[in-house]
């Protein structure tokens, strides 16, 4: 149909009473003065990630500057109201307007919880960006998550994360059988099926952890949080990569009630600063990771790959494991099948794209004198 | 020394009439009713490219939804106010206040302009982000833009592009000898060297040159954007990857005096309007590129590799051409050995990253099933 064909067909459509409601929707309404709104949003993080907590500080400024300070969002740490753990569950009660967090963290009360940050062997920044925005993964996770009384808006990813720090070497499937690897959620029940030992401990027990032995290794995030912690002087090989966390995704779980209290320029706001913020912080990993890297191998980490073998088995285990959750939780379903098509897209199309030249350009650096 | 002292200090030294100054910047300003303003935005692209332009009316849109329609930016696309190609003049003018264009395009004025958008073998999207946003390279770039009377913020990116269309394969360095190819900018000057003869062709002319035989060979930009321009039906070998154009940033320009009138509020909201518009493109172009690119294969595409041999021989002709142009340009000189360090090590990180992670995804998904 063409667009004058449709007009007309409104405008037939509207005669009478139906026209007089139309003319009053369509006259602009009375201009308000900006309320003054006060939020709260609960980080996971401690203050110490500077660049997950960082984002935040970002978000509640930004919103602050365009609203002329009409619009606050007061940032707390993880703890200062509720464990970092505990931040959506202050948001479903209303507790707090909203939080900063990973959605995976909430997987306990439901695996679709995953698809928010990314499953194992799921899709890198870009394309989880791509599925997000414009591929209907949003949509998909927003569905969901209406049963929780939110919405989640993306505002952070912390980029391809590292395997982890391992006292010893990894050569074969043999080294992993007992191997304590603190490591949670669903990389750790599949690496659980190759002998691994999970292990669930608090960010500032790992280091003494593996200092004396109690366990074999540990994953954090990449080079510039893990230097934080040291964990190169006692666990000297630094493996990647890290395939349970491909491209994670943080950010804003808003409860309904309090979104739909705002008023529509401050719903964009919130949104157009939680954009800015995702963006903000996969290029801040990415200028802080390299030197962070390159001081670790100076302070004497030792890089080294998975063995190939490992990644196969995972592979095969995490889709199977995927694939069993799906098959007892219907919304998990939908969206893993969603996500593995768009997945599958993307990575045909990198290759001759990004992949193709950044390998290109790795090899031709060799070449440079 | 620590903060209470470096405070001290502070207070110490503004005693007298310092402290009475001080007194009355530290007050807050009386709130001011947010003025109505209207800019105009003229663009260097079509409707029709409705990713590009897309970026812009996402910025525009943005804006007045947040300023609750109080700032206005008007779009107008290439022509209507001036050519695409000057919309730079217009925004140093003060014509229009602002432009969304690729910086490229003023290499003629200064080819220090290239950094804005890429130079041959430069920075990924991520990469690029990374050194503008928190790598010093906007800042470095801006200095040299303010001779211009404008002032540049990212605001989109066209991600990795295609090699373009052939008519015939490309097989050896000697294929390209006599080879009319429809390229501009460095990228033909460094073509020029192992043969082809440059064409600078406008958009709209490209498909009947392909089609009479009056050129060979066409580049435009990846498969989304290519494939409403046919060029399948007349030039089926579609190479990769266009190593001219790695992550081609761009963005807007700003009058230096506009910018200076505009409230801080409206300020940070075409800041980080832009900067949503930067993420929105790319990651649209990452949802819309790989089903285009399989419509193109099932329309007859041949897709195929530069060999390695020429990427290798451009590679090398590149940083000849990039070296020259630094020799005899000191502001070139300056911005361009900031951006190679950073590559050097953002290229030294993928590879125990995403590069790493992405290329076992390509190869795991074959283990699929």
């Amino acid at each position: 149909m063409k667009p004058t064909n449709r007009r007309n067909l409104l405008t037939a459509a509207a005669g009478g009473g139906v026209a007089a409601a139309v003319s009053t929707i369509a006259s602009p309404a009375i201009a308000q003065t900006a309320p003054t709104i006060q939020w709260r949003i609960t980080a996971s993080w401690p203050k110490s990630l500077d660049t997950l907590y960082g984002a935040v500080e970002l978000l509640s400024r930004r919103v602050a500057e365009i609203s002329d300070n009409k619009f606050k969002i007061q940032v707390f740490a993880a703890g200062e109201i509720v464990p970092g753990l505990q931040a959506l569950d202050a948001v479903q009660s209303g507790t707090v307007e909203c939080c900063h967090t990973s959605p995976f963290y909430y997987y306990g009360k439901d695996p679709a919880f995953a698809f928010g940050t990314d499953i194992p062997f799921g899709m890198n920044v870009r394309m989880r960006n791509a599925w997000m925005y414009h591929g209907g993964g949003l949509e998909l996770m927003n569905e969901f998550h209406k049963s929780y009384n939110v919405m989640f808006i993306p505002a952070g990813n912390t980029n391809a994360q590292m395997g982890g720090w391992f006292r010893k070497e990894i050569k074969t499937l043999d080294d992993l059988k007992g191997l304590k690897f603190r490591i949670g959620g669903i990389a750790g029940l599949i690496m659980s099926k190759l002998g691994v030992v999970p292990q669930q401990i608090a960010a500032g027990d790992i280091y003494p952890a593996l200092e004396r032995g109690t366990i074999d290794a540990a994953e954090w995030v990449g080079p510039y949080d893990d230097e934080k912690l040291g964990f190169v002087r006692v666990a000297p090989y630094y493996y990647y990569p890290g395939w349970w966390e491909v491209g994670p995704t943080v950010g804003v779980f808003v409860n309904m009630q309090k979104w739909q209290t705002l008023p529509p320029a401050y719903q964009a706001m919130l949104q157009v600063a939680s954009a800015e913020a995702n963006q903000w912080m996969t290029s801040k990993y990415d200028a802080l990771n390299p030197p962070a890297l390159k001081r670790l191998v100076g302070a004497g980490a030792q890089l080294r790959s998975f063995p190939p073998e490992m990644i196969e088995a995972c592979w095969k285990l995490s889709n199977e494991v995927l694939e069993d959750i799906s098959s007892k939780n219907a919304v998990f379903k939908k969206i893993y099948d969603h996500f593995v098509a768009f997945r599958n897209d993307q990575y045909l199309y990198t290759q001759v794209s990004d992949l193709s030249m950044d390998s290109y350009m790795v090899r031709l650096r060799n070449l440079r004198k």
